[in-house]
């Protein structure tokens, strides 16, 4: 697991700008920036956080939190082959989680709290990240950006919609999963070669690792809420075209 | 409402490849031809039928198949909106209607069962329409072949990988909703002009009206298991742009 303290001490120490060997990064070549959406450029993961406690809260007589974060952690898991990532997937666990532990006693009443509870997600006003919209308003006159992000279609074109942040996009791409080969695939569609293309976002497991992967350049932005799943180990992050920023208006001093 | 009946008796008895006018459709411009993906080139809403039965009878103390069928679909078109297509929706709105059926009487082990039909759904195999692929086959040697389709990413992504027919496309377009402005975006990004554009899809609603409004040409290859929510009034079908085919081979006839 990969913690922000550990982050801190183990890649920032060399400045920002700079990968791990302590060589400043070559961005001359960069034409196209691709940002992540959820917690890079808006406030997400805290809203799941909040339905999870309601959710420990409701199944409190069948365990602990710690306990019951696990097995929802595991359910969650379980579901992305099926179910892929959202809110619709997240409550669908949630229900799973509650009927599993409870040993089906859990009464009809409070399933229609955890729908609720997912409901409610998808209600959430838009939140940006401080200093997210200035970024892509300086960094747009430059380079093509392009939103790149998992979850339900419907869902995050709706938080874009409300972000107000369409106007700076070239490009939005709403994937199943951030693997190389779904990279590989925006950037054929995006005519563009890895070395001139850029990701950055908040989760080294999807945002960063497969970025690197196809030999483009990561810039990694933590969010302290970032999901348990998408912390990865950083053993991988000796990588020329890695680095490491404290937050996204960091970015406006790379390139 | 639209029923297949009408459709052969309004529109089919002009003949296939004229309009209701009679016309003669020019075909010699199309550059890119789109296919609608569920129920137009695989089966898919057979599938939800059976579970719906499955669900009808779980719930039958709480009403007859038809009041619950209307309560299942009142459910599904309100949450359209906030969940959008595909299965998880269906098997929210499945748990929800449930809910406020039975008072909130319903037990645990039944919401299981209905996730389970849920599930069942997502692991069907995918079954081509009879004559999809030879269409495919032999329009791709000719046009760049588009696939446009609502539903989950996820879930129409699995589908079209086991279907087998990724090979014949120029390009997949999963769709939150098929709206005139989302085709004008997809045409757009393709590069090319309405009147070289054409989308054959089994929903008037969704492949036919908006595609015929944005000035491209549409094919309407109906299905006896088209949902009911994309049924609607033919009287939009007095279009220089619109034809209808019995079947997806008669497409062949038409380019």
């Amino acid at each position: 697991m990969f913690f922000l303290a550990d982050l801190k001490e183990k890649v920032l120490s060399n400045g920002q700008g700079k990968n791990k060997q302590g060589k400043k990064l070559n961005y001359n070549n960069i034409k196209i920036i691709a940002f992540d959406a959820d917690d890079t450029l808006w406030q997400n993961e805290s809203f799941f956080r909040e339905a999870e406690c309601g959710f420990y809260t409701l199944l409190s007589q069948y365990g602990a939190a710690d306990k019951l974060s696990k097995e929802l952690l595991r359910t969650e898991v379980e579901n992305i082959p099926l179910y892929g990532y959202g809110i619709k997937s997240f409550t669908l666990s949630m229900i799973e989680t509650a009927l599993r532990l409870s040993g089906n006693k859990i009464n009809a009443a409070d399933i229609g709290e955890i729908i609720k509870m997912g409901r409610g997600i998808l209600g959430r006003p838009v939140i940006l990240i401080d200093g997210a919209e200035e970024v892509l308003k300086k960094l747009s006159s430059k380079y093509k950006l392009v939103l790149a992000t998992k979850g339900d279609l419907l869902d995050q074109e709706r938080k874009l919609l409300k972000s107000g942040i369409s106007k700076y996009l070239h490009h939005v791409e709403i994937m199943s999963d951030k693997t190389p080969q779904s990279y590989k695939k925006l950037l054929k569609y995006l005519g563009v070669e890895p070395q001139c293309f850029m990701m950055a976002g908040n989760s080294l497991k999807s945002d960063i690792l497969p970025v690197l992967k196809i030999g483009a350049k990561a810039v990694y932005i933590p969010h302290s809420d970032t999901w348990i799943y998408e912390r990865v180990s950083c053993d991988n992050l000796k990588n020329k075209n890695f680095t490491a920023v404290e937050k996204i208006k960091d970015i406006l001093n790379l390139v």
